[in-house]
């Protein structure tokens, strides 16, 4: 992304924005509303940061060799009581399937991810603590 | 949202990842390479945060009677030379057009949301400075 990149969010009425990306990819955002039109900007946020140590861990994971078969990350969070309600508390679980892949390259890939690489994750810490955990599945074969 | 709402990211392959709202809406994500299939999770959180506010500042304005015809916000930042490349800076700039639209009325929803209501900003407080300006355009009523 360069320097000057610019997102534009544009109220289009009817209770959802379109964001543009400095990339150029429209995405429509729901307001919170009960009807409901997309995933609210709250969400986003969750989906940004789990998003983020994804493609960080998936890429290191590839690098260590390990065969990954399916590769999923949760995030669910804790809010403060009062207004803003912003997150103290950001819960990142991630879930590898796989053959015969190793735990200790699990957790490093994650470790690195959280403490060096993750651009969004460290942008909300520390108001958030991100907390993350993993496990691994293997994969049968047999299926 | 509720407490324990969940985001699910899954690697999709294909330099993709599919994001699921805790509201059940899905979206696309890029990974940011040559390929650029969607937007990456750090133009996603520029997204999130002027979503939030501008969520805030709509309902505000339409509450004060103001005669909002267009509104967009535009959202820029700084992020750090170093790994991890979060932002330290977010630039946000609100674009107000209407009729006869007052700027004490823009000037205090902004504030108010970025002070009190908007959860996305408020996260990323304090690692990064969140920059707030707007401007009001006259809409030409002869157009």
């Amino acid at each position: 992304m360069e320097q000057n990149a610019k997102a534009t969010i544009h109220y289009a009425g009817n209770e959802t924005l379109i964001g543009i990306s400095p990339s150029g990819h429209a995405l429509a955002m729901g307001i919170g509303s009960d009807r409901d039109t997309a995933a609210t900007p709250l969400e986003l946020l969750m989906i940004a940061v789990g998003g983020c140590t994804a493609v960080d861990v998936i890429s290191i994971l590839q690098k260590k060799r390990q065969i990954v078969t399916d590769y999923r990350v949760e995030v669910s969070g804790e809010r403060r009581e009062e207004r803003p309600r912003s997150f103290t508390k950001l819960f990142v679980h991630h879930i590898v399937r796989g053959r015969g892949v190793s735990p200790e390259a699990v957790e490093s890939a994650i470790k690195l991810s959280d403490e060096k690489y993750c651009s969004v994750a460290d942008t909300v810490k520390p108001k958030a603590e991100v907390i993350t955990s993993f496990e691994v599945i293997e994969e049968d074969e047999s299926v």
